[in-house]
């Protein structure tokens, strides 16, 4: 992922013009801003801009004239009230802006988000570069029967991992031979046009694109795309922006985790049979941990199969 | 609600005219279209429209080119795959379109579900009707220590509350005076425009609108407002509207209620306790119910319990 | 619009706290945060937050490591370009924050505009302030017969305005009375649930809300809401908004005026006529003004009633 | 784009189902339920479903009880008086759905469009057929320098575009192979995951998807792909999808054809040119055409200044 020179430059100069503001700062996102973080052999994660922090979270949902802030532990629990009871909309007060590259394949996994504003470098009027995704070897595997998660070599001895990994790169490069042939010389009155050229290009090529998000969104990415059943590619990607989220909003991204990746929620029927097993700790006082804990979860759960039954 | 007898007729009208189509056709939607199904003491909801049904859900998953039914039980399983596993696009294949009156105080909560089409009745170019939502005396109380279900009269007296309804009736129709007063003659010179004259009417007077949302956005939005947080008001639209899903979509409808509306998820900790009782029934044996259930939930909860420790 | 003391040091402690950032960064809008820009009565809006400038659409359009800028003319033509040619979005990348404060009538208007995002101030919750909207006696009138532009008193006498202004300013205060009579004393015990007693209110009391939107839909919000169309209280509001969007993204904001709040476009009969009498006057030389101009409008009519016509 | 004999079979028994409806039904578009119109040289567009039509958008504008047709004139007029007032939303009322098979490139362009629904074929979890877009050698030249329209072969000799179409489609075979290879036997112990080796495809390579939308975004869809600057290949796709609107709803096809493909508007200082020689011709009375045409436009021309100038 080696940026030219002139790129590194205008990340320097983007990054040494600071001036006062009176917005909502975190530091801890000033620091990261404009950098690069790299992601798979060519591609980056890099933040442009970001609005409002886990205080503006608190402020909207106040709606009110001052600071969100009164204590941090009442941020905290408001943030994770919001975050239970799916209040949405002061999640949605944040906004996050990244420049990301990518395989078009992730591409078009990722484009699947459509409360999104994405500007996307042109292959129409601009001509690609001859950089590719290639698989580590020990991402070249099978299918696994049940776990999608590490797609891993599987069963693939490492010669024919290595063999297949060589026809990803040699296809890749002949493709866009065959691109360059297309476009003809500088001029271009010798060759077709580059909206036409690309489309011998396959989806492993990277392309480049402006991505801006609301906090509200971009949980819902992460919930998708850090999940097992997200392809590997975009699972490291998702895994970049979570550090990001974890930095930028740390009350939001702990009520996240809390809330929402909780385990599965159970059916009625587990439901039933939890609450049975729980009565008895409870009145039998064989009890490991909390018993304040057991009484709440008894509680919750009762009055869930309650309003079920009615 | 009482409909004029124009209105009834134009009801009867469009219920006659019954023509051939290729289209996934529901028969119970057939039955209702057009019907009014009172909601509160003015208000109603109808069915204008419907696109698809259950076996769209299934064909948009498959992206098939013939019926998406194989065997109804296959279809079953599919649906609720996709529901457990979040994939909400097939179920954005199906779309519904009401006619709603509701009172405006209604109508600001409803609203803030933006992923619909909504035409709602001019209050400034045409006059409202004299009907306003007024409360039955077991709606009118203070607010429920901690249930807010069933607002109930709570500690409030027969007398007291009467003598509330009775002043919300009242205060309702001096409001349609003023209005009325502000108005002027029909021929409106010596009047206000309607846009200015309509600002003194309080927010419970009835307003109508054409309501469309696809079915996915439908579910989030029972979800919300079948909620016990929801306003009581709300939630009879909401209790309407799910017994035209549950006729519309049963499959789906199914599916929904089993795993979106199962007991809340739980928290890492408590999830950690479960495991725990679960663990140690299976091993002493003492179990009430289903092994099989019990040795299923072992084996998830473990799983994402391992996963959060990674 | 008088704000309590309370608030105003909030904003006051909000604006003295300055701290450095790398972000894009626009002085006039530095400037303007957290302000009050007053709007009808006893309604405002205050810049809570912002992201972006003219700059950052140039930058996202270019999909480039660098700042936007490379000249300031060249930045200009490629703005007026992609507000020409309908790239919308670019003009996404950008976003504002405002704290609002209106009567429910017009937020009612003003939520019709779905994609932004919105915490309102919630009267099942809080108990709403004695304020309400009380149009000037020059905004009371009969409807104008085609021109609603400045409502204006019409044909109405000003004794007859003032009676109708005393009415609505009367029939307001009483409905505060019955509402803080359905409320009941603070412990609310022996009153009603707020969410309930906030139905007698009229949709001329005041709510507020936190309201984020990004520039290109703002920029829609404007066209429509600047329009003679609108009624004259949301149009207030708008040209409010307005002069913000001209200090933050001057040059964007004149490409919006230049190409966007143009005339209607013409027919295509029209359009036919037109060109008619430009090549005349281009053939006779009686031209008034610019010839290229003319003849830039002659090359462009012609071309599109070519295309018509293929 | 041959079916196979399954798939013809299957788009039969659709359409030889035909049941009673009491919904509004558009005979040519039951006439062209579930069948192929070819795109491109293995593309298709076929309609699985529609909801709606001209009088719906008449019924929901009007937020009435029967049906929106008075008499066919009134609804015409009150079509184009909503598409000329930008009045929205009684468009998003009706629906459409469509199974399209389309190269990926044009997917990538197509799925900008944010409001709209869609279920993709996956690459991940199915192996795409041997299917590539290979342009016509007219399709084949360097870029217009101005027009983009009709790309065309340009300069390019016949000779030239010939090679170059050859190598389009021997690289779209060999890759095919070397995807082929990845994959391995049926079993795929011995290959790669389906969701990485078809990472190797060009963006070509034929996909699949359902996709809805509602009328209003459909408009905006054509607008934008209709045009000159829209790529030849979504242009062909989009002139197939006109086809289907103007059979489908004729009433807003005409009104969109109109006053939204109408010239571009005028800007201010030609709207004055305009101006000046319109009312030149209504005072020397040298009019070829309709005068009353030509004083509509001087009033609304004219109007339009007064309001700029204020």
């Amino acid at each position: 992922m080696g940026l030219s020179s002139d790129e590194l430059k205008s990340i320097e100069a983007m990054r040494e013009n600071a001036v006062p503001t009176r917005r909502v700062t975190v530091p801890a996102m000033e620091d990261r801003l404009y950098r690069i973080a790299p992601v798979l052999d060519h591609g980056f994660v890099r933040v442009i801009d970001y609005m409002g922090g886990d205080e503006s979270v608190v402020q909207s949902a106040r709606v009110s004239f001052g600071v969100g802030t009164k204590r941090r532990r009442d941020d905290e629990g408001l943030i994770r009230y919001l975050m239970r009871n799916r209040h949405t909309s002061p999640f949605e007060m944040c906004e996050l802006k990244l420049h990301v590259k990518l395989p078009i394949f992730v591409a078009r996994q990722w484009i699947r988000h459509r409360t999104a504003s994405i500007n996307e470098y042109s292959a129409r009027y601009s001509v690609l570069d001859d950089e590719f995704y290639i698989p580590d070897i020990d991402q070249l595997g099978p299918p696994h029967p049940t776990n999608r998660q590490g797609r891993g070599r599987g069963g693939l001895s490492e010669p024919t991992a290595t063999r297949f990994q060589e026809s990803i790169e040699a296809h890749s490069h002949r493709s866009y031979d065959v691109y360059s042939d297309l476009l003809g010389s500088e001029q271009a009155t010798d060759g077709l046009a580059r909206e036409i050229a690309r489309i011998v290009l396959p989806v492993n090529v990277y392309t480049q694109w402006y991505w801006k998000i609301d906090l509200h969104n971009l949980l819902s990415f992460l919930r998708l795309r850090l999940d097992n059943h997200a392809q590997a590619e975009i699972r490291e990607y998702a895994q970049v922006i979570e550090s990001i989220v974890r930095e930028w909003v740390p009350l939001t991204y702990k009520a996240f985790k809390e809330s929402q990746q909780s385990t599965e929620a159970l059916t009625k029927s587990e439901t039933a049979a939890v609450l049975r097993l729980v009565r008895s700790a409870l009145e039998s006082g064989e009890i490991v941990g909390s018993r304040s804990e057991l009484a709440g979860l008894e509680d919750r759960l009762s009055k869930y199969l309650e309003n079920e039954s009615r």
